[in-house]
């Protein structure tokens, strides 16, 4: 899923993004919450409509951008106050207001609000966050009401093995139809990463969606596929993308870098997106140069492109039954990036 | 034609771009001389293949911006010397140059090279720039050797009616396949606009395309059309859009103001373009709110549409032969703004 923060997939437009392969997009009820607001949203007639998706759609909870982003005043079980960041006033959170705001989004898939503890927590802190998060997902199951949006249960427990095994087998008592690993991609080492995704997905019920929160680099998704995963969120595409970066292959070229200059080639002539098709390196690096927002829309849907091929190739791979032939050196290699 | 300065409509696609309507295109000689250099552009294969634009193309000659952007060292007879606002290094530009640039763009049509004055300069200051112009001219001429190009003449002569009438039959002789009137929409008053493309356009050779440079508003767009003008550039459409202001019919929309929050119409229910069949006003209230990079490129879109739109619907009442009826009560008109 491509992350659509605002109800933009940034500098792309919903015909665009639909060209690059992408079937779902992720937006943030944190950020949509502070901006429209979600009665905007329900009065457009629901996020597809508002910006213009007609896919399948998810919002995340606004757990991970209460802790990570806000300016935070309490924490406690009944949930979470701060300041607005765009205007100061208090804004109350809590597990039912987390799927009032989603329902009102009216995402096809809507996530349960829960407690993220930064990497480097200790297990006593994790263990509050997961026994809060636990808790929360029954208040946040009592409170759904809308038979035409799942809603995916989050397993926490940061990086110790006993809180993420209790979390994957209370959160799949629940019958929900999906579930998301989250607390990874959070600042802990990328072994601790594969460790957990390692251990974890296969604790997960086999016949729903699994989603890993935050990951899209690809030897990460590989590994996570491997063992399990489903589905997958990450900014990077279009992070990169708006500072330059170009997703090429396996690789990741700086396009302001001078080599590109009279570099007349297509950015990745494997590509199937319009800006290989129509477009140098070299106009690219002009357009970085120039700092012009061509480049930034350019490079995103580019590199969005090259992460959706990706993960076609993937599906294309496990259909042929050759996935593990063509992916499996990637999950012993201690290389980060791997010929695809 | 929109304006897309260095070789990019800013925000906006080539595909896009073509999506809106718009046949051709304008880049600044000025621009793309400073970044990335013509030669760069000649070894993509010329401006078309560089940025992806297969539909004709103009450059100016940088006359305009040479006068009106850089840091002017000195002006004489021979050409002009500045300082390269980008990298402080001096910059000589003469009409063989300014050619010489042109042909290694590679536009199907190039500008002479001319002096531009600013509004409220003297009839001897205008004179002189005249004169310049003129031998300049020649000069230009002689040094364009692109059969695939056109050259085309630059008219001058500021407010000052017999400079313009003299200016205007000295650049009709030299049998060029079209002719421009430059040194308007300067800082002028738009009385004295009107007044010189009242004069100025009916002296150009009718079996020529003549192009008033710089213009874009709707009023006189109409009343050059009336006195025999058919091409336009202006940055308008997307400079407005990069503001958050939408071009609605003929009237001019702050798509920031709080009266767009809740107003889920499309922009103008009227229009064809991608914004308007896919988006609400609301969307693009929120869009230009949040500071998205999508709000801008959208309303560039939607503004360039609005525009070209409105150049075809003048075409076909001329080819309807009821132009005069349609758009004759503007030219009289003190409005700006006026129903189309």
């Amino acid at each position: 899923m491509p992350v659509g923060t605002l109800g933009t997939v940034k500098g792309v437009t919903a015909s665009q993004l639909l060209a690059t392969g992408a079937q779902m997009v992720l937006s943030n009820t944190y950020h949509l919450h502070l901006q429209p607001g979600e009665e905007i949203v329900s009065n457009a007639g629901g996020l597809h409509k508002f910006m213009g998706w007609e896919g399948p759609m998810l919002t995340d909870s606004g757990g991970f951008q209460v802790f990570s982003l806000a300016n935070l005043n309490s924490i406690d079980d009944k949930g979470v106050a701060f300041r607005s960041p765009r205007d100061g006033r208090k804004i109350e959170l809590t597990p039912e207001k987390a799927i009032e705001i989603q329902m009102a989004l009216g995402a096809d898939v809507a996530m349960a609000f829960d407690q993220c503890p930064p990497a480097g927590s200790s297990q006593s802190e994790v263990e509050v966050a997961c026994e809060r998060t636990h808790k929360w997902l029954e208040r946040c199951i009592s409170t759904h009401a809308n038979k035409d949006q799942a809603l995916f249960g989050i397993v926490q427990g940061g990086c110790y093995s006993n809180l993420r095994a209790n979390s994957a087998k209370i959160v799949s008592s629940f019958d929900l139809p999906g579930i998301a690993i989250g607390g990874v991609s959070v600042g802990e080492p990328v072994e601790e990463m594969h460790r957990i995704i390692r251990q974890v997905t296969p604790l997960l019920p086999e016949d729903r969606p699994r989603y890993l929160m935050g990951v899209g680099t690809l030897r990460e998704i590989a590994i996570a596929v491997a063992n399990g995963i489903d589905l997958f969120d990450c900014v990077l595409p279009t992070r990169l993308g708006r500072h330059g970066t170009a997703l090429v292959r396996d690789e990741r070229w700086n396009l302001r870098n001078a080599i590109f200059r009279n570099d007349h080639q297509p950015l990745d002539p494997s590509c199937v997106c319009e800006v290989c098709h129509n477009h140098s390196r070299s106009y690219l690096h002009h357009l970085i140069r120039s700092e012009e927002l061509l480049g930034l829309t350019l490079l995103s849907l580019h590199n969005i492109t090259n992460l959706i091929r990706y993960t076609n190739s993937i599906s294309q791979s496990i259909e042929e039954g050759c996935f593990s032939e063509d992916f499996a050196p990637w999950h012993r290699s201690s290389k980060a990036h791997h010929t695809w």
